[in-house]
């Protein structure tokens, strides 16, 4: 950390949080959104790693606490009115959402129909077979 | 426009808006995020440009109605939640930013200071010269 705090530069809303966009380092495929608190960006900055407020558990979210699916984070960036974060970032095992697909945006509007266009990866059940519960199936974590 | 609504499969919050994330259908590059209403929405799928919500002024916003930096839409992804909305668009002038930079996510996070990565193409004087005040400098639009 610096001397001047660099979250001062962030436009937090009502609720104190922005949005953060999740981008692969390497495909350049975004990964997923999810939210940002004070706190959880400076941890995420500290560490290294992905650290999101989760809204529906009103606490910290540390991506892949129970999956494994960590995102490392190779840069973090601020857009023009500091409303909104993209984190590029090393997404460890190649999948990002809690169906078990590499991203979260996997239905493509098709003739006015929603298309799944991405296969799943790992079936949830594996991945969360283990899960101590701090991170659920449902992608609650939003 | 099929038999079935597709804007029903997405997740409008409290004030009836989700994100939309705008990503260059060539570089991968995140160019901006900005607010869909569902009118919007089937706009920007009727249409073939994004169409977003101004928040702050609080009525739809043609991106590019006064820059000319139109968004021509090449797919439309919704997440698993339906709660946000990826735009793959063709970003016309190359410009998304206000500032007249392609992107506005220009400020990178190094050392605990946020730094410009980004060089400015057009300056802002120049592209909103000829605008009629639907679409002003100050990125007001979100």
């Amino acid at each position: 950390m610096s001397d001047t705090d660099f979250t001062q530069a962030v436009s937090w809303n009502s609720d104190g949080l922005v949005p953060a966009i999740a981008q692969d380092f390497k495909t350049g495929r975004v990964l997923m959104m999810a939210w940002m608190s004070r706190e959880s960006l400076r941890l995420t900055e500290k560490e290294g790693r992905a650290v999101y407020w989760s809204r529906s558990r009103d606490k910290l979210w540390r991506k892949g606490e129970s999956s494994g699916h960590v995102q490392q984070v190779r840069e973090i960036r601020l857009d023009c009115d500091g409303d909104t974060l993209v984190l590029v970032v090393e997404q460890l095992g190649g999948i990002a959402c809690h169906t078990g697909r590499t991203s979260c945006f996997y239905q493509v509007l098709e003739n006015g129909q929603w298309q799944i266009r991405q296969p799943v990866i790992t079936d949830p059940k594996d991945i969360y077979a283990k899960a101590d519960g701090a991170e659920t199936k449902k992608n609650a974590e939003k």
